[in-house]
């Protein structure tokens, strides 16, 4: 039981700074893998394919549904994304736990299909922080900060879905914070079936003895 | 929100080592108290009125509950075991993080009453450890250890029900886990309803703005 990889899922508001967290995460210890989403959006400056998204076509996007080659995908803001199914699998099997950094459509897909999944979701202290790093970013239009906004009011409504909200207000704290999650996630009921089922037999199996 | 201490339930099988855990818990860190719990049961050779429990009468219990003085109570194997109110309450309001070292009966029913409180089950590694444990204390019947693994059987069905089971295998270890778990166990969402309203008032603020 010990030895599984956990599967879990960052989601966040768009500004909380998943992104520079996981990186941190992944760099600090060995114990993880990132999955790499698949996504039929434009690449921003910067992003290269296979590094942040592998990046496609719609029609090579929808081939991949139909060969049941993802474990969840969604569509956002008029894109689909998605995770390629055989990667996690994989590092899974070799006892990784993988992250797969998605929104919460496909966190909520993910929990479903593979109950003992961790999600967490990451804020800002608040959100008038969040608005703050949205406005700080000086890449974005005020209308697309307004959208990403509106959308974390909506987002906010699903936060209590997950099973950890983590508040990132300090980068080097929220990394450990993350480690140690993953963790007490193990020490939860739906990660410990193997081991109450063998004690449950166990057990049952002094009384039969006895009587 | 991170100033109020947790209700921390442990239970566990008779002979995992709650007590010894739980003892070396509050000894290590400062955040910890223990509540005593009150019980009609004799006492056992060495244990003092106060200290391990408040020994008290069938009566006096009763009218104990007469007077909503406890938090919880349940009868097993013939006595009532119950949690003084006073107690607790006093010491979470000044931070403390109050354990309450009942069996699965009460830990449900505080549960119930109290959602954001943390259920944690210990167990040994496996029931035939268990059953060594039990064995090696000498001072039971065999009769009784038969009994005590009965009930063990019947609460192993119910294990399922805490947030976290803890295996004590080694109790250094099992110390800082615990420690551990009630760091993770704030970042659950039943345990950050004030951060969520917060935040999600706020972003719902923002939207209004931008009408």
């Amino acid at each position: 039981m010990e030895k599984d990889g956990l599967l879990i899922v960052i989601s966040g508001f768009s500004g909380a700074g998943k992104g520079t967290l996981v990186k941190a995460l992944l760099q600090r210890y060995d114990d993880y893998a990132l999955s790499i989403s698949m996504t039929t959006r434009a690449s921003r400056e910067g992003e290269r394919d296979g590094v942040e998204y592998f990046f496609t076509t719609k029609d090579k996007f929808e081939e991949t549904i139909e060969r049941d080659g993802l474990i969840e995908y969604a569509s956002y803001c008029g894109n689909y994304y998605g995770t390629p199914r055989a990667y996690v699998e994989e590092q899974m099997a070799h006892g990784k736990n993988v992250i797969l950094e998605i929104e919460i459509q496909g966190a909520l897909k993910i929990k479903e299909k593979f109950p003992e999944s961790l999600l967490i979701f990451v804020t800002p202290p608040s959100a008038a922080e969040l608005k703050r790093r949205l406005e700080g970013r000086g890449t974005e239009s005020a209308e697309m900060i307004a959208r990403r906004l509106a959308r974390a009011a909506e987002e906010s409504e699903g936060m209590g879905a997950y099973d950890y909200i983590v508040v990132n207000d300090n980068l080097e704290a929220c990394v450990e914070e993350l480690h140690g999650l993953a963790d007490a996630a193990r020490r939860a009921p739906v990660r410990s079936q193997k081991l109450m089922r063998e004690i449950r037999e166990e057990l049952q199996g002094f009384r039969k003895g006895a009587d």
